[in-house]
């Protein structure tokens, strides 16, 4: 007789160890008989054969399912994590919209099952108002500055940034958004008592205490490649929006931007130099059928995610020069008028196509203005320019 | 009794001195009564107000029409140039367009009532399959370097390009596409025999020699602001699209990309680092209810400018790595097997999320590709990294 957790999270817990995210069968099964009948099914090999095939190794590991469950408690525990499963009040809404894209082809876009959270905030509340901000590991410092300033500006406008934790854009933006005091959110692809990679560990530590570090592995977890690409789905639907800045080609960011799409979200991203490799995988998006928004400024980022109604971003100021202040026709005049030339009213009106009148009249009114000189009865630029 | 210039042609190219091009009471009066006429009316101030007004200077500087005229056609056989209306076969097309857009907001978006043409080419042929590549004078040394290549590129698919003959963009399109032994059109805002701006002297001289200079203002006339303006209508309406490579957020490039849109032209630009002013009006563009296209590479533009069926843009070769070989539970077990450790087919299977048996066999044969070792029975990744 097989020892099974006493309690639906526990056994969840222990699901996610031995079935990765997004498991159709898995989940089925789960409607099906709730998570404790699930655990005792599988350890009886009483399965679909796929899923039975895919946990016999795992199975055959772990003779007490109960003891091996009460370990992962502990370890979340011993890490200072808690345990979401979609049923608690900050379990994320948005995280039942992969529901509405996943299907045959891609059975691996589906919700999560249980959630490891390290960090010192409500899930839910601090995702209602988020932004992912993604890109490449190897970014260029353009985009790393790019992606820290962007952070910055949308965490003071209140603005939870959500990445993976990578170096490069990751970094960059969980790091931008915390020198604001802003929140961030990092998930990750492994446990969260042991952030990949080590070598952003002081970050990760940051985050666990102003933020939240995410994880659907139980602690003890590594990274590992699928695992990335499964994880790339939940920043791309707890958010309202992702902006990708910098991505190669193949990319763990591009994977995410079309999640982001799929699932309706409003997808950005960051132009760059087309000279650079490091920018051709977001220009690459803008040419994709994703309705990809170029962006350039938090405030067009903002404009984008709250759509119409929202805050309008505002033209960039204009650079005013001292012409624009002119009527048409003033500026028509000074414009017709060569430096240095001296030339007659009528000739000056000729070239500027307006009434000789019209001419003679704006001419008096710019020597006030002192943008022309009268010399005898003709007209030249005054030499001292306009600012 | 007035001197009138003996054919329709002369009166035309005289009416281009006195009136600015998209006059829309000229262009009626011209309907009403043909180019002779009109010539006639005007000297009389017969006709509206404001038409007499406008042309009052100048045709008191003129008492004789038909010398006027005569000298006109004797300075434009002078330079070589040659003049067309748009009852000659080589008037391209694509300039009726312009009869589509023009309202009573815009007047000066009429199509142009005469050509001037500099040159060895039929216009109406070199324009059939042409481009505009416009930017900006003050433009960097990334976006002078695009426009050359994209050019060149453009030109090597058989294009013709078209620009203003600027410093910057314009220029750096023009010598592009001369240097592929392509054909390149220069529109410009002053006469074919004295394009401005003069520093670029040596290339107009070349384009006169290879390609197109092409003016709606007779020799002699000079470059003003507002002819600027008027001469993007024409940039824009002969070809079939326009790629805009850096602009500021105020600029003439912005002007021609708006009329592009406004035709119905395909609107292209290429995006830049946002931290470059240089790049504001471009990354503008993609945010504007036009519909612009983010364009890279010459392909890309041929795409986007000859649209379904015609030839489209390759993916840019991806980055083949080693593990992109093998297949997706290749690669899955030889992810989830951590550099440095010797780890049981079991435990392997379990990570990997794979049946034993697969995972067994799957071992074996990386082994006999070289990507993993047996040590006793277990297994780690070969030591030699696969290239």
């Amino acid at each position: 007789m097989t020892n099974l957790p006493d309690d639906a999270r526990s056994a969840l817990m222990l699901l996610s160890e031995l079935v990765e995210p997004g498991d159709a069968e898995l989940d089925d099964l789960l409607d099906e008989t709730g998570p404790i009948e699930a655990v005792k099914r599988l350890w009886e090999g009483d399965v679909p054969e796929r899923l039975r095939r895919i946990t016999s190794a795992a199975v055959s590991c772990t003779p007490d399912p109960a003891y091996r469950a009460a370990q992962i408690r502990a370890a979340t525990a011993a890490c200072g994590a808690r345990v979401l499963t979609p049923d608690d009040p900050d379990w994320p809404e948005r995280l039942r919209d992969l529901l509405l894209v996943c299907d045959a082809d891609e059975p691996h876009v589906r919700p999560p099952r249980c959630l490891w959270v390290r960090g010192p905030h409500d899930l839910a509340e601090v995702c209602e108002r988020s932004v992912a901000i993604v890109g490449a590991r190897a970014a260029t410092e353009y985009g790393q500055h790019l992606a820290d300033d962007l952070a910055a500006e949308l965490a003071d406008a209140g603005w939870t940034i959500v990445s993976g934790g990578a170096f490069g854009i990751d970094r960059a933006a969980h790091l931008g958004a915390m020198a604001r005091g802003g929140t961030t959110v990092a998930v990750l692809a492994s446990g969260v008592d042991s952030p990949y990679p080590k070598g952003n560990v002081s970050m990760f530590d940051l985050i666990a205490e102003r933020g939240l570090l995410l994880s659907e592995w139980p602690p003890g977890s590594s990274a590992m490649k699928h695992r990335f690409l499964t994880r790339n789905r939940v920043i791309a639907a707890l958010t309202a929006g992702t902006v990708v800045i910098e991505a190669a080609l193949r990319s763990g960011a591009r994977n995410t931007a079309r999640h982001a799409a799929e699932l309706g979200r409003v997808l950005m991203f960051t132009p760059g130099p087309v000279t650079s490799t490091m920018s051709t995988g977001v220009h690459r998006l803008a040419r994709e059928p994703w309705e990809a928004r170029l962006v350039t400024r938090a405030e067009e980022v903002i404009e984008d995610l709250t759509g119409i109604g929202g805050p309008l971003a505002s033209e960039p100021p204009p650079q005013q020069r001292p012409i624009d202040r002119l009527t048409e026709i003033e500026a028509r005049l000074v414009e017709s008028l060569p430096r240095g030339y001296v030339v007659e009213t009528a000739r000056l009106a000729a070239v500027a196509g307006l009434p000789a009148e019209v001419a003679a009249e704006t001419l008096e009114r710019l020597q006030r203005m002192r943008w022309v000189d009268r010399v005898d009865d003709r007209w030249r630029l005054a030499r001292v320019p306009q600012t």
